[in-house]
């Protein structure tokens, strides 16, 4: 050996992986799935923020996963793409045709291995379980190198078989294996434990990379991927804000900036590039709706402010006092302040890019033409107000769009009847429908009368609306999921008039009833 | 030591004391103000919750301070009630007083130890610093029995001066020694490290109960509790909902449920009353307006909603296969439907006694009239919507009100100008004042109207409006912010109909502005 290539040895060793999979287990989150668009946009912003794997899907759950895995293969360069599948001989066949265009590919197989899952999920006993793993691997194997195998509820699993699969798949040729806490039950001792006692007892084990996934349920998940890397893993799996099924996965942004910030402590660092680490978690909250926490760690609204009086004293005199990590180090803005209504295409593709959006021309003046309408009722258009309006003509990029708002009118106050006037125009056929109804406000009337003329009858199931900025002429961002015959629709809507934006997000989300019925 | 007292003592030290710490430094949240009856009622739920401590608050303060820590100790009969002091006379003397009349007062004073808190801010030498803590602690000791001494930035503390002050302080009569991880810099390992030294150097470490205080900024702050908990720390200081100065402190929900989850590994228990721990969440998300995250562990809408087929597909075989908790042992309700427009008085306040309220007649006077009113505009009235008439009620009770709102009307739509006619009535002078306004949409108008008749300049800071429950009749509740002369001012209001639920926050708000400046 070199002395370069011992440097580069032992570098890599430090190396932590970050394997991202926002866009699987994140879009797994209740109410926060994602259409392509808004996919290929956050695997963008991924490739940017510099992770080493990014986990597209799980393709063989539907035609839109697999095509948005292969989309995103398709046109992430620097990053591994990997596309989840059982072990079942048609999940690894399409997560392989999804990801083959990649310029890395990578085949994620997994096999439950513990007794409770067994037992009651796949009603095998031991050695079916370790031959279904290793025949699921040779299979993934066959079309790509790199390939990851996760025994499902590791952390719950009887230690001696762990490792005899985890060895078994190793010899398989798994080139990682990931040690998931599938239902979020372990803590630091015990995880590391168990990654101890796989360094310990499989003999293969510098063969692949270790990998570890955990669960939030409680509260623990960033701790216990922190401490398998003690225990020698080497790849953390981790979504932005921490999304992810039930209370989600370890957070991305939490993991990495307590390896960068402590670097005393764990020895290793990333190749994460922090300054989009605040970009992607917006990016990745506007487009799924799901709001990040004031108190959240790292991205939280209040994470970097200052409240009490003592604290702030502390502050001006000596900021590390109180504060561990800079602001300007994760990309958050110091000004938001971007554009006005004279600014032009130029300047709004500019601004667009240094946010990190790389978008097509048609795109791009779908989005021109709406900063121009909100140039002229808005003084001041900031970087959130650019977001929002990108989250949304993604949105309406794949909606099959039916109805589209012509014109709307409300009145409502204290002692009148809250009435809707709304005219609606049918794309398909260009007719125009117009009727009125009343409802408990203006918002409930203009969804009413919408029900009454798309003939559509939907039950809310969740409304949110923030503001995208401060100020009395900020924009409203209506966030709500409707219920039709059982399953879920998703609607935003944006306008600096909320009643508007509210409209929007309705009729946007009654669309998608119509194109689910027409499929 | 007779057989009963070892046993005694043998189940005290597996008993993990739970410091709640949502009045004092929850409260430090930025956004998070809170008045005395809404502190009163969150302690009240902390009773029921059966903490052992509550930190009311820290007296010295403000005089709304030092009050709610009096009315909460007057209230208070089963939890010990805590107020915060620096070494400082005037402030050990204030908090004293506060809590006198607790059936358990502890007085906690603090001190910054760590190099740069005494370099930057104290500007005083560690000789200065020793005697300022002793001190301070001998002061409190002469006014209570219960002292807790906190040396500020303890985990970034030389070791051997933190043994030092411990022991000093121990000496001088603490009874408590909380260590915090001020600015939420620890690891597991690094904060396990240093509980340790202190066992291992302090040489009465045994005569005072040993705490812990950490802060998220870093995603570790109950993994640190935890592991504290392991090295021999017996209490907790936490937050309901994780809410604290920056990213919070340490999860009441999350450190608690670790622990009886995970019995197995930690050996300890807590007294904790787990049923009431769904509920006091939501009321702190309520009152204080932070709402929880979707994906939060423990408490978020998501911590037990499984999305993925495989996981649906496992739940259905065997429940454990995907859940380690029960939501029913958090009080989490599987049904919430309550009352209709027939219930009774006898009904509501029977229900609001199951939530955890215990309303005096004129508080349950005010609640009942507005019940009934929400009860003649919808069909069902669920928990929440009943805990966000608490909510403003509970407001309400404070705020010394100048303007009422009287009558609105207001007319949108595209193609329109959005105005608003705002009727306001002075409750001081008896006079009504009507005028009309413009804005980006009905919402914007009116608040410009209320400005125009009330005469307050105002910037809105922060706008946030969650449906209370599903439906559309549901009712709409508005948090938001507006600055005034750079002093910040929340206002809260609920209605089925969004526009007057944010009117009326505008106007409280605006109420508020008004007492601040009368003051």
């Amino acid at each position: 050996m070199t002395a370069t290539s011992e440097q580069a040895a032992a570098s890599d060793q430090e190396m932590i992986r970050i394997f991202d999979t926002t866009l699987r287990d994140g879009e797994q989150s209740p109410g926060a799935s994602l259409n392509t668009s808004e996919k290929l946009e956050i695997a963008r912003q991924l490739e940017l923020l510099n992770v080493d794997i990014i986990e597209a899907g799980f393709p063989i759950t539907s035609p839109d996963d697999f095509e948005a895995v292969r989309a995103v293969a398709g046109m992430i360069k620097s990053c591994t793409v990997a596309g989840l599948a059982r072990c079942v001989e048609a999940d690894i066949v399409r997560a392989a045709e999804a990801v083959r265009e990649a310029a890395k590919p990578r085949v994620h197989v997994f096999c439950a291995t513990s007794a409770i899952h067994r037992q009651y999920k796949l009603k095998r006993a031991e050695e079916e379980i370790l031959k279904l793993s290793v025949e699921g691997v040779k299979l993934a194997k066959g079309f790509v190198d790199d390939v990851e195998f996760s025994p499902e509820d590791a952390s719950r699993t009887e230690l001696p078989f762990l490792s005899e699969v985890v060895q078994a798949t190793i010899e398989a040729g798994a080139t990682t294996v990931n040690i998931p806490d599938t239902v979020g039950y372990s803590t630091p001792d015990h995880f590391r434990r168990i990654i101890e006692h796989l360094f310990a007892t499989v003999k293969d084990i510098d063969k692949a990379i270790i990998s570890v996934h955990c669960h939030n349920d409680l509260g623990l998940a960033v701790a216990n991927s922190l401490t398998a890397v003690q225990a020698g893993a080497r790849q953390i799996e981790c979504t932005i804000n921490g999304l992810g099924e039930r209370a989600g996965n370890a957070s991305l942004e939490e993991v990495v900036m307590a390896v960068h910030t402590r670097h005393d402590v764990f020895n290793c660092r990333t190749r994460i590039n922090t300054m989009r680490i605040y970009p992607i978690s917006r990016l990745v909250s506007s487009l799924t709706g799901i709001p990040v926490q004031r108190n959240k760690a790292i991205v939280g609204e209040n994470a970097f402010a200052h409240e009490a009086g003592v604290h702030q004293h502390g502050m001006l005199a000596h900021r590390e006092t109180y504060e561990i990590m800079k602001p300007q180090d994760l990309g958050i803005p110091s000004s938001r302040l971007v554009l006005g209504k004279h600014s032009g295409r130029h300047a709004l593709r500019n601004r667009l890019g240094q946010l990190g959006y790389d978008l097509d021309d048609a795109r791009l003046d779908a989005i021109f033409e709406q900063f121009k309408t909100l140039a002229d009722r808005k003084k001041e258009v900031f970087d959130e107000d650019l977001e929002a309006i990108v989250g949304q003509v993604l949105e309406e990029a794949e909606n099959a769009r039916t109805w589209e708002l012509a014109s709307l009118q409300t009145i409502g106050g204290t002692g009148v009847v809250p009435t809707a006037t709304v005219r609606l125009k049918n794309l398909r056929s260009g007719d125009e429908v117009t009727d009125a109804a009343t409802g408990d406000g203006p918002i409930d009337a203009a969804a009413s009368c919408v029900c009454r003329l798309t003939g559509v009858d939907a039950t809310l199931r969740q409304y949110d609306l923030r503001a995208v900025t401060a100020g009395r002429d900020a924009q409203g961002e209506v966030h709500l999921e409707l219920e039709v015959s059982g399953r879920t629709y998703r609607g935003r809507g944006r306008s600096t008039d909320i009643i508007e934006a509210s409209v929007l997000a309705f009729i946007r989300a009654i669309n998608r009833v119509i194109a689910a019925k027409s499929q």
